[in-house]
């Protein structure tokens, strides 16, 4: 069992959190570390994702991840214990979301240094993680295809944020009443340059071109 | 197509959240209307649990429903077209809860008297929602087969608040890793006093039960 290092943050000191997200994206930009803030609903399968995707990525990629849970650290021993990297836990005391300046806080607890890619498992909600630059170079929202495909028209802000839309669990689409068309329709309604991937992280669909997406942006952030 | 009114709730008025929920209560003991407040993840199955819940009741209860979502009507139009209740939809403007005071807001917009039963379908977050009292008799829970077994130990305050917990989606159980037993053990764990109904809102599996729990609550309310 891998060691899970868990450190309590509660609320932010600095107001200024654009500015300091710059500071953060900079800093890593500089060492070449590509970051990416993964947000998504509870139970969209966002661990199970990052499990899939660091297992297929940590031959080629040096890897470290940070996950923000209200109190419990199941999910970056899970990380942990299912890839072998190491996980920080980081506990918001209770808040929805993680700011800039907690993110900052983190980093000091979290050596970076030599990392090619740095994930941040954000808590799962689709309102207020949206509300916050953490100085990820890219964001990362997960829709699960239980959820419905009318998320996007009910949590706007978080779709027009996101980058990158993983829709994950599509080996259940035969049972759920979910069109990828109405949900891809609705999402580039409201942010044309978003990237979708349909995937599933339990069987493995999808997840090569999410890894080859991820290769393809470090490879920009360093030239 | 039924009506749906739509009214913009932005910030709390007054801080005495604990204050005003017991108004609304005490208000709505008073004139013997069951107030059941509802909360989940985003995609839980909150929307259609309720329509099915009302198309069952409505001829033995008469039925109100709020809904709260930060721009869409989507929800209050759905439960207002399938149900053909009065529905109020409340914009909370991007906050990720419902206080007593907004709550209080919008029952001066919605005439509750003479109701047996008053239904708030809160905003999708496992996290700001079970913060705030907001003057319903009960809290209820929905937690999806999907989201996984897992999230009580995830987001502990909204099972600790919840009276009630509806495990939704049964009828995929053999598509996901949910263990019942699990999800219920970690549930009384925190709260003992919960009362759990395994249910599927799509198939109706379970829903009977739920029913007589609220005629039950309501002979209790009103004795």
């Amino acid at each position: 069992m891998s060691e899970v290092k868990v450190i309590q943050i509660n609320e932010s000191v600095f107001a200024e959190n654009d500015r300091e997200a710059e500071i953060i994206r900079q800093k890593l930009t500089a060492q070449g570390t590509l970051f990416l803030n993964v947000m998504s609903s509870p139970g969209s399968g966002k661990t199970t994702t990052l499990v899939a995707l660091i297992n297929r990525l940590k031959d080629r990629l040096k890897i470290g991840e940070m996950d923000v849970d209200i109190e419990s650290s199941l999910d970056a021993q899970r990380v942990a214990d299912m890839t072998g990297i190491p996980s920080l836990q980081i506990h918001n005391g209770g808040l929805c979301h993680i700011d800039a300046d907690m993110t900052a806080r983190a980093l000091l607890e979290y050596d970076t240094a030599g990392l090619d890619l740095l994930i941040l498992e954000n808590i799962g909600n689709l309102v207020c993680p949206a509300e916050f630059d953490t100085g990820a170079h890219k964001n990362v929202t997960i829709l699960s295809v239980p959820e419905g495909d009318n998320k996007p028209l009910k949590y706007p802000l978080m779709y027009q944020v996101s980058n990158v839309v993983l829709i994950n669990k599509i080996d259940t689409m035969e049972y759920f009443d979910f069109s990828l068309e109405k949900a891809r329709e609705r999402i580039l309604a409201m942010n044309p340059k978003a990237v979708l991937f349909p995937i599933s992280a339990k069987t493995g669909e999808g997840l090569e071109a999410v890894c080859s997406w991820i290769l393809t942006e470090l490879q920009n952030l360093r030239n």
